[in-house]
Parts: structure tokens; sequence; C-alpha cells
């Protein structure tokens, strides 16, 4: 009863102010009222152990089918971007509610870009999850997946809020999209996962920003002892991959522009570092990676050969003995299978990703499919694992898309339902060629069909031109494209932000 | 002597890709060498404690005098940008390295700003910080204030990181301006601290904002009691006054355009309920406060009059024994001087604020003044508290910084030597009048000297127009004017921005 005494309370109090406009309270008091009356238990202490909650069953024949897409990264966001929606209901699980334009990740740990502006919300890549009543979106982890009662168990992210408990439910599918994606891989190096930063998610990229501009503040206390201002100041990346490359020339860059004028007193202590086994950008020809080694070193990237053996809270241990201080450690060594892919009791590529046939189906179970970095070609294919590159998650998710639409209008919508049908032409990659930035205006655009091809490759201002403009268009909203060129030009005129937020 | 090893790596490593250039590396493999060749104590574990460093020694007479600033709000930012750095070295002391632009903060929590249009770095406002050699800033929080030896104990800000542990250090001053700002009062209710958001800071807009987002597709879970997802989506805001009401108008606001398409499916269950004491923007006149207790219940916020006794984690409790179940709370009840504040033994205001004279010095003390919402007028000068403004804030930053720059010229900028000087005019606060916006184009300016004086008022659109261009203008950088703009254009155009970083 006591939301009577609130309301009359409310509706007194307005009247006091508004003659007019009465009518329209009641009503409201009312909704207001059914909605919080008779919540007596829902608001006691909660139990601490996961509620659980039905979560979606089975459609029915005469209902919509429903394709569940679990992750969305490159595969899966492509994949919901193409799917036709008069066919399929799309459910979208994840622990993010957007999509991570990846390649431009490196440039908003320096304030080049944004950290809003590389990520797309899943909404506005396939507006039918929040407007189709039989689509959605659930903030959760899949934590298991039965295939034979087609169902995928879920367990909702709550950032370990005390208000909140994580929920299970479960979902049943019509077709299953696994595209989990990989996790940067440690290779089992001890204190990789405690000290270094990788650089996979918006929440990476705001690390890096912050014990960033934390350690160019706190070197800057007087009385600090040059050793500990060197080692505050010494940026480490592992890994010369494009990624690691990439962060390397905007960290240069950012030094060089930004916090030389920005950071007076400390400009000559920062230094950038970048540890790599064998050559830095190995899947790019000669001509490229020797342009790239020249152009890092002189904008004062250190290039070290060397393979780390043991990484702690100041300090890395290299194979030979060495000790290399730090003060940020950036992680960039390439990917590898998730525990959960792990965990999965399905056929397994040779590298243990989720095995597919050509048509990235997951063999031996009915309407299930995975693409992107968390699949990978079943050893009878006789094809090669695709590397875990951006291009093929959009390729597959792209193919995948098509697939599923078509034989959605032959009549296989539905669970169980498109065994015998003929799946059409097989997934085919055909590799588009790389490219990796180097901060300053350059870039290197290599693109040869494989390592050994012959084929065009070139670097320099028009390649990052190029670059930029390519990716430019690939950021999916006309918001995000907006931003993007935004951003870039405020940097170029305004220089990086750099307020530690 | 293991880095030698490294650097021949390193240089055989260049070469190898680089035939020219080679020059350039031993100077620079010398400089690596010198930085880390010689520091093995620095990089053993790090010791428990604070560290202890000298920090910054009393000024020559033949030296540049040093101003110190506690604080980085409206009043501190103020007084740098005002302060002739021709005259005075500034090292500015703060937690964080900007300015919070704080009355467009509650803009951000529903996305209608970035986070990054609302904050200034603190190089930008006053760059001689970042380039005079004597000129610093240290993010640090103050622990202490000597006023006999003219010196300030700070102890570094480290977030909690593992690899840095705080650090301190004193700076001696000539000059020492305390502007600390004051904290949100919780008037001693239980539960507040724990469980309610305030809004003073960037770090908290951006805590709404993911809370908000999280409980709106929590709220999307199948199979959740409509109890619960009603206690999710319900929106509390405690405290009717200017922040309180704009945060409320912008969250309608943000349900009414964006929630009701981008989350369908749980659109009638959100809903905004507004707790205040007394009356809403109890400084404003009665006409504006019923326009804009009629403009808030159209937009659909709930005007609830009570006085909160206890807050739980999903509930709050009114003194009436009402129960308010809750998903996401706001506390903006006004705020009171911070325990720091209480703790130095100086003169106080009657309302426990460092207490100032006329010319906001700090009585029986040289060299000391507090400006902004720490200090108040001491009882002798018979003046009334300001109200805890940006406007008065920024009025006496201002009014300081001409102080300071004249009694500099009439040779009185090193310690102890301004003794007798005249100190001119003492500060008068004149009332520039009341802003508030109501969301949806609608705002509410009071411009009378003072609640009961005379003079124009008057709200809606042109209101809302002047109240966006006022602070448009007064937002400092060009660059955060171009993004205030183009994030205001966007959300006109595309809608908010919904993706949950």
């Amino acid at each position: 009863m006591s939301w009577f005494r609130n309301l009359t309370k409310v509706s007194s109090f307005q009247l006091s102010n508004r003659p007019r406009n009465q009518n329209s309270f009641p009503f409201s008091s009312f909704t207001f009222l059914s909605h919080f009356s008779t919540d007596q238990q829902a608001h006691q202490n909660p139990p601490r152990d996961p509620i659980q909650y039905s979560g979606l069953g089975p459609t029915k024949p005469d209902e919509k089918p429903r394709v569940v897409v679990v992750g969305s990264g490159w595969a899966g966001c492509r994949l919901m971007k193409g799917l036709d929606t008069k066919i399929y209901d799309i459910v979208c699980v994840s622990p993010r509610n957007h999509m991570v334009f990846t390649p431009l990740l490196a440039s908003t740990c320096v304030g080049t870009l944004e950290f809003r502006s590389v990520a797309e919300p899943i909404g506005r890549i396939q507006p039918a999850i929040s407007k189709e009543p039989g689509s959605y979106f659930f903030l959760a982890n899949c934590t298991g997946i039965d295939t034979d009662k087609h169902v995928v168990n879920c367990e909702t992210v709550t950032d370990g809020l005390d208000s909140v408990d994580p929920w299970r439910f479960s979902i049943s599918y019509d077709k299953l999209v696994v595209a989990l994606g990989a996790q940067a891989s440690t290779f089992g190096i001890h204190g990789v996962k405690e000290h270094a930063i990788f650089l996979r998610e918006v929440h990476h990229a705001q690390e890096v920003r912050r014990k960033l501009l934390l350690n160019l503040m706190l070197s800057d206390i007087p009385g600090i002892t040059e050793e500990e201002k060197c080692r505050l100041l010494h940026c480490v990346v592992v890994g010369g991959g494009p990624t690691g490359v990439e962060f390397s020339g905007e960290l240069s860059d950012f030094i060089m522009r930004d916090v030389r004028q920005r950071y007076a007193h400390v400009k000559d202590y920062i230094h950038v570092t970048l540890i790599e086994a064998n050559e830095i950008l190995s899947s790019f020809d000669d001509r490229l990676r020797q342009y790239a080694t020249k152009q890092l070193t002189k904008s004062g990237v250190r290039l070290v050969r060397g393979i780390v053996k043991d990484v702690e809270a100041q300090k890395i241990l290299l194979n030979d003995g060495t000790e290399v201080p730090y003060g940020l450690l950036v992680w960039s060594t390439g990917v590898g299978p998730s525990p959960f892919v792990h965990s999965l009791e399905l056929p397994k590529s040779p590298g243990g990703r989720i095995g597919v046939d050509e048509w990235l189906r997951v063999p031996s179970v009915e309407d299930m499919f995975a693409i992107g970095d968390c699949s990978g070609f079943i050893e009878s294919t006789g094809k090669p694992e695709l590397p875990a590159l951006a291009q093929v998650a959009e390729r597959q998710g792209k193919y995948l898309a098509n697939l599923l639409n078509r034989i959605g209008k032959a009549g296989g919508r539905h669970a169980n339902s498109s065994k015998d049908m003929a799946f059409g032409d097989p997934f085919v990659y055909k590799h588009l060629g790389s490219m990796a930035t180097l901060g300053r205006y350059k870039a290197l655009v290599d693109l040869r069909q494989s390592k050994d091809a012959k084929g065009f490759s070139f670097a320099g201002f028009i390649s990052w031109f190029i670059w930029r403009s390519a990716y430019l268009t690939r950021v999916i909203s006309w918001r995000n494209r907006l931003y993007v060129a935004i951003n870039w030009a405020t940097t170029f005129l305004f220089g990086r932000d750099i307020s530690r937020i």
C-alpha cells in the first residue's frame, strides 16, 4: 500500500504546481502502481547464486525461425548485417553490445582517434535486433552448447556489480553461428596476463592510454631517479605483427608530435622498444619490411630481436638473460583458440579451432556453423587454416549470410530441415592483400595473394592515404565515418587529446 | 652488461635491414645504455610503503617565484589561465589532469555529448605548465599544508596500479592558492556512498552511462519478472537542484528519443523519478518552477516529494516508509566541505569552509588564498557565504589572478614579501542569474540578482538556445567547442550513441 501514500504525495505536489494536465496523471500513476505494488519478494536481498530464467524456447513451425549468433566481432556482425530479417529472427549473444573496429584500435591508445569512433553499436549494424519482436541482443557469455537439443546456455555479464547477480538462461536455435573470435596468445609465459596489456578490446586501449598518461605525469615528479624515470617512460611492444608495428608507429608519432610540446620536461626520456622473435611484418615482402624497419627506427622505435622468457611488474626477462625494464607493456603476439572453444566437444581444425567444412558447417552436428578466428577447416577438406584477419572474418560472415538466406528461402529455415539440401558453392577465400600503418603519414600496402606470389606492393604517403580512406569507407555507419574523419582532422589541427579520464 | 648483448642484437638487426643510417644508431644506443645499465636496485620488487621524493625546494630571491595551485576545477583553472607566467612559475597539484566542464556533465551520461568534449586538459588551459622549466602539473593529492614553512605535502595518485606505489613529495610555495572544491553531501544517510552515483567527475558520468545501458540490456532477458524489469529500468534522481533537474531532463529525453527505437522491447518499462524534499529548482522564480514541473511531468519524469531515510542496493526507503525500488540512483543534493578541508587548522567560514577575507586571503597566515567551493567569507567580513556555483568559482579565480599579477608587479611576488602591501579592491560577487536545461530543447534562464529581486526570467526554446550558446562559448578550447557542436549535431541527426565501452 505504501505506493498509494507516495502517489497521493506526488499528485498533490503536481497539483500545487500545475492546475492543468491532471487527467494525464492518474493513468501514469496506475502504471506506476502496477509496476511496483506486487514486487515484495523481488526486492529483498537477492540470492547470491545465479538466478535461472526461462530464456527462449524452440520456435514453432508456423513461427519465424531463429538464428542465434554467438559473438559480435567482424564475422558475427557482418553476418547479422547480411541476414534477411524477413526470413529469420536474429538473436545475438555477446559480452559487448558493439563491434570494435579493430584496425583502428591502436590509434585510440594515443588519442589520435576517440574510443567511440571505433565502436559500432550492434543495433546500428542490424536494426532488427532492437525493433523486431523476436530479435534480441543479450549482454551475456555463452557457457555451453547442446547441439542435440539445439540450445545455447548463457550467463549475463554484470561487471561484478553488487546490485545485479549473473543470470542464467538458454536459447533454442534453428540455426547457430559461432563467431566467438580468438584470444591473445601468451605462449604460457609467466606474468603476461598480469602485467601486459593486449590490444583486442576498447577497454584495453583505454587502459593503455590511462597508463601512458599516468607514467608521463609520474615521471615529472621532482627528485625521482633517472632510472625510474626511464623505466616509467619505456614503452615496450612485444610482437612485430601489423598490430604491434601500428601501435609502435602511433606511439612514436605521439611522442614526436605531442609529448615534445605537452611534456617538455620528460620528452628526452620516453622511448619505444619493439621486441620480435623473428622479423617484423613477416607476412609482407622484403622491400616493405626494410622500409618499415627504416621508418620505425627513424621515428625512434628501437627494434630488438629477442624471445621473452618471463614478465615481472616492472621488467621483462629475455631468453638470453637481458633485462628490459618497462613502464608500459603491450602484448600483440597473435591469437589462439579460447578456453571455451577448447572445451567444446566438437570436431577441431589442426590448429585447435572449431572445425568446419567448405560450407563453414560444423560437421557431425545439424544447423551449426562457425566463422571468424574461432573456426578453421577440418583436415579432411585439405584446405589450410586461414589467417586470423578481419578480412577473412568479414568475408566468411558475408558468405554465410547469403547461404542462410538461400536455404531459408528454399524451405530449410527451421531446425533439422536442411539436412539433405544442396548448399551451393563452398566458401573460397581470396586474399586481397595486407596493409599496415607506421604512423607519421606512412603505411605499407601489400597486394600480393600470398607471401611468395608476385604482385603490387608499395609504401609511403600514398599508401598511407589509401590505408586511411580504405578504413574510413569500411567503418560501418556514417556517424562513425564522420567521427573518424573529424578525429583525424582535429588531431592534425590541434594535436592529440591528453586529458586522462 | 646485459644491455650490451641486447644492443649488439639491435644494431645487427638494424644493419641487416638498413645499410644507411648506421651513424645515427651508436648515439641512440649510448643513450639507451646510459638509461638502463646502472639501474640494478631500481627494478627489484619495489617497497610497499610510499617512497619519499625531494620535491621542489624554496625559490631563491633571484629566481622566479612559485604559485602553487591545489585543485583543477573552475576556480583553480580560471586562476591559472589568468596568471602572468612572466612573473610566476605555476605548479598545479590535482588528482585529475583536466578540468571538467561540469554544466555539461549531465549530458554526457546519456550520450548527448562525449566525455572528452567536457574535459579540458590543464596543459591546454595554461600552456606554461607543460613548457616552462619551472612550471609543473602533478597528478597527486594534497595531504597537508605547512603554512609557516610555506610547504605543501603531496602524494601521487596511482589508481592502485600494482606496478606503481604512491610517492610522497613536498613543494615550497611563494603563494598558495587552495581551490580544492567541495564534495557531494550525503547528510550521513546510510548506503548513499555505496549505492548512489554522484555527478561531479567524468568517471561518475561514465558509471551512470555503463549502468544505464547494462540495465537496459539486462531487462531484455526473457523470463525476467515484471517487477525486476521495472526495478532495473527505474532511474531515481535524488535532489531537485539544477543538476538533478538537468539530468532528469536529459534522461527522459534519451528515453523518448532513443530508447523507444533502440530498446523497443522494454520502452514501456523505463521511468524516471525525481525525489526532492522541498521544491525543485528552489532558487528559481515561481513561474519558472511551475514551467519546469510541467515540462518534466510532460516528458514522463515523476516528481516525488519525500525525504530519503536509507539507501539499499536495490531500493530506497523514504521517511514515511515508502519503498522505492531502483536500478539506477543518481545523487545530487548539493555539496559540502571535504574531510581534508575539515582537517585543516585554519580559520573557517560559518559553513565550515576555509575562511577568507574580502581579498580571498586566509587570515592569520601569509601568502595563502582560498577560492571556489572550498572557501567562504569569515564571519568578521559580514559577507554571506556564496553559493557553490561555477560562476562564483570562475569569478574568484579571475579576480585572484589579477590580484596576484598586480602584487607580483609591485614587488610582492616572493614569500612573505607582500605583508604590508595594499591589495586594492576587495572581491565583490555579482550574480549574473541562473540557468537550467530541461532536455527537449527547453531551458530556464533566471536573470534576477537574487531569489527575491525583480528581473528578467524566461523559459522555453529561446532560453534553451541561449543556454546552449552560452555554454558553447564558455567551453575553453576551440577544439572542445568544435566537439561539443559536433556532438550536438550528430545527436540531433543520428540520435545518441549507445555503445557500452
